[in-house]
Order: C-alpha cells, then structure tokens, then sequence
C-alpha cells in the first residue's frame, strides 16, 4: 500500500489535516508520521515513501521556512495540491490548575496566539516545543502550572481539560498545505489553479526583481504570493517563492511568462502546476 | 542615566551586540534586558526605556518575524542605526559528556546549524527553548547526555565545556541588529546609508507590487531587502518590508521615490534613515 508522510507525532494539527486529505482520496494510503518537515520531504526524494503533507503558510504567522528551504535547497519533489485548512488553538491542562505560569507549545502556534497570551498571561514562561501535540504530552506528563496550546485531537489523546478555546488572535488561521510526490500531476480537482516557481536573479542590480515582476504583470499574470529567503551564500543574497494563478485559460501566457522569467534568472526550479482544495470542516 | 533594552537573559549575542554598541558610545547607557524582543520595544515605545537593540535579520535564517511584525503593528519608533555582527555557534556540554542524545537552543540558533546537526547528530533531539543563555543554562544546570548550542559568553557564565565552535552552516552567519528610539536621528557615522519602510498595497491587483518596484527602479533606488508578511487580515493579504540604499546624492531621488511609493499603497510607515555599523571582532 502507499505511504503518505505527514509531520508528527499524532495529535497534531498536521496529522488533522493528513487524516483529511487520506479520506478525500478514498483512504488509499498508509499514513506515517515523522520527526519533522526536512525528514518527511526527504523520505519522498529517496522513494522510502511515496507523497506527503507539509505546511507551507500559515495566514497569521507567514511562510514556514524549514519547507520552503528543503524544497529549494535539498529534494526534487513537485506540488501536486494544496489545502487549505482552519486552525483551531485551543488552551488546555491536566484536571483544574489554580494558576498557569507556563505555556507549552510550538512556536508558530505560541505565535499565533500572541495577543491572547499577551491578555492574559503576560507573566506566563513560554515554552517551545517541536511540535503542538509533545506540548500536550509535556502537561499531560504532570508538569506543574502549565498548559498547552494546541489541537481538539490532542486534548482527547492526552485526556487534558479544555480550559479555553478558539484561542488565536484572528477568526481567520488558516494553514496552507502542500501535498508533495515525485509526479508532474494535480490532484483532486479538474484543472490547476496555482503555479510555484523558486528562483534567484542578479540581487547587485537595482530593479532586477522589478523586472521579473514585470513578466507577470506584461502577461497579466495575478501572484498571490512572494516570499524571500537568504540564499545561505551570504548577507544580501536572496532566491523567491512566486505563487501565481493558474488556469487552462491562462496556461500559454502563464508559460510565455515562466520561460521570460526564467531568463532573467540565475537559476528557476518550477515546483509544478497544482489545484487548490479547501477543507469543509 | 538613559537605558538600552535589549533581549536577554545575560549571555545571548544580543547581549554580546549591546555591550559592544554601548562600548562604541563611550558607554552612555545601562543595559537592560528584557525576556523577550515584543517587550524591549514596546518598553521604548512607552517612554519606559531610551532605546534598544533588537536583531532584524539573520544572513542564513531570514527576518526576525517578532521584530519585523511588532514595528508594523504595536509601536512607534525610528531606526537610528544598524550594526552588523558576526555570529559565532558553539556546541558545549557540562564536563565529558560520553553521548549527546538532546541539543538544546533557541530555534533560529538550530536552524542556522541544520547541517551539521544532520550529519554529527542525526538522531539527536532538538529541544527549542527561548534563548541561547537559556539552553546553556538548561545544561549546566544538569540536564542528562544534552549539548547546547550558545555563544562563548554562555560558555564562560555557565561554565560548560567547548565541545566544537564555530558549528553554523555557513562561516558567512552574520545577524543585522537594528538601534530604535522614538528620535528621527541617525548616530555612529557621518551620512545615513539605508531606510526602512513598511507598507501595503492592494494585493488584489496584478502588478500592484510590480507597480510599486518600478518606481524604485525609475529613481535608480537600489533595494537590499524585501521581506512580505501576512497583514493579520486573512490569507493571501501581506504587508511589505523594504529596505533601500541611501545617500547624501541620492537624497533628493529618494524622497521623490518615497513619496511616489506612497501614492500607491494603502499605508505607508517611514521607519526612518540609518547609518550601517559592521562590528570588527
């Protein structure tokens, strides 16, 4: 059967989000969780397993840079779909606590929420841990005037009280995953909506990015993301993550657009032609 | 006497920056640590401190989120100055330590040593804490077969073992720190060399950034970075970081661009001009 890798341990809003994705497709995989996001894509690269679900954005606390780094830098995977996926951060603690000086979670998830802790617990030690769900383990565990934050799921696995829900600073958390194989293929809608495109120009030159940009808009090509990362060769130099729609209507000025970036690039990787689905739950 | 907040607790390479800032001056103020980067400026902000220290941006890691968001959205101060440090990672233990089964650090600290954590301790957990001092504290305090990853000034606090320096990926790991008041000054040098600006634009139109960039490119502006973060109003709206060359010559293009840039966005906030100081250490 086939395997699809997602960032573990169980409990997570990442295993949430895989159980998901698993069932839309008729449960044909075998879901496996891993330490973290740079082992998952990894194991899709070497063929040890055959697709997985990362992260990619959360719309509080942005892009998650461990996956956009590894796709650039270390596999040669293509995205195949993303989801979009509600964030629900609740708060929880073994039994009643009197008084919670410690507040247990992943840092992006710590992020999140911090105008709510801000509120109220301003004094609180904030403690990050690598993932939402080890955070619920870590007070189910007995640690003394903690909560976590982190998913419904986790509460339930680790039997902690609810003491607070819905608890990050916007209505609207919404995480962005991508759904990763070897294949040049989108899934699970008709036509693909999105294309990703990872690239670096000549940074030493004023109004090189402006340039690139302008290809996009000369084909009326709309991006509905951009994101730099240091390019690891020093301080100053960046490679971008484009995101631009994508449609069969659009698909020959969109390649015209591609191939006229390309140009003007160093380097281009295009991580492929993907459809959007949005989680109804 | 006037006071300089900076993150702490004492033995981080924020604390390493502020001494030497404080040095450059004829050390004018009293240090002041704060538990974390969202207090120190909101301390300046109130009136509370003088000004501070903050790191904006590291050349392997990328932006410094809390800083980046927490100038945008919570308070009201002006860069004066930028200084550019040299950061050197340590891997030390408590005495002989015969395995290494935890390295604990704060996050960033981590992720600037991904590869040599992945090729010397594969294995190994990563344990995130909130800053560099703390992890080193974590060790000496006794935690078992656990290595952290600190500055040598943690070293010489807490006492620990060097068990190999110099451990980040790339020997070229330099972090910006910027230097923030409520004063429109800059200090340390003659001439300002960059400005900061924050802003948005509607995202919702092609070419909106494009847009934006080419009025840079028209006044021959050089941009050094340019960083996108989600606005907090949803998915796919961002609000953009730019950083760009400034001169006395340029002064009069600048202001032109500056202006031309605001003409087209929603919001515009000047962060001020700045001098760049490279630390030489």
């Amino acid at each position: 059967m086939s395997v699809l890798g997602f960032l573990g341990p169980c409990g997570t809003h990442s295993e949430e989000a895989a159980i998901y994705t698993n069932a839309l497709f008729g449960n044909k995989w075998v879901l496996k969780a891993y330490r973290n996001i740079y082992d998952v894509l990894v194991a899709v690269h070497k063929g040890q397993i055959d697709c997985c679900l990362v992260p990619v954005e959360n719309s509080i606390e942005g892009s998650v840079r461990i996956t956009l780094d590894t796709l650039a830098h270390d596999v040669d995977l293509k995205v195949n779909m993303e989801l979009v996926w509600k964030v629900h951060n609740q708060l929880m603690a073994k039994g009643k606590v009197k008084k919670i000086t410690k507040l247990i979670s992943h840092p992006q998830a710590l992020a999140q929420c911090r105008g709510y802790i801000n509120k109220n617990y301003p004094e609180a030690e904030l403690i990050e841990v690598s993932s939402t769900a080890h955070a619920a383990e870590l007070v189910a565990s007995g640690m003394e005037n903690a909560a976590a934050i982190a998913s419904r799921r986790s509460a339930e696995i680790y039997k902690l009280t609810l003491l607070d829900k819905d608890i990050q600073d916007n209505c609207d958390n919404v995480t962005r995953f991508i759904f990763l194989s070897k294949r040049e293929e989108y899934i699970g809608r008709q036509d693909p909506e999105k294309v990703m495109l990872i690239c670096q120009m000549d940074g030493s030159k004023a109004g090189s990015l402006c340039a690139v940009l302008a290809e996009f808009a000369k084909y009326n090509i709309n991006m509905t993301h951009i994101e730099s990362r240091p390019n690891r060769r020093g301080l100053g130099n960046y490679m971008f993550f484009f995101e631009v729609e994508a449609s069969p209507a659009s698909k020959e000025h969109l390649e015209c657009a591609i191939a006229a970036v390309k140009n003007k690039c160093f380097w281009l990787k295009d991580m492929g032609w993907f459809t959007v689905v949005k989680a109804d739950k």
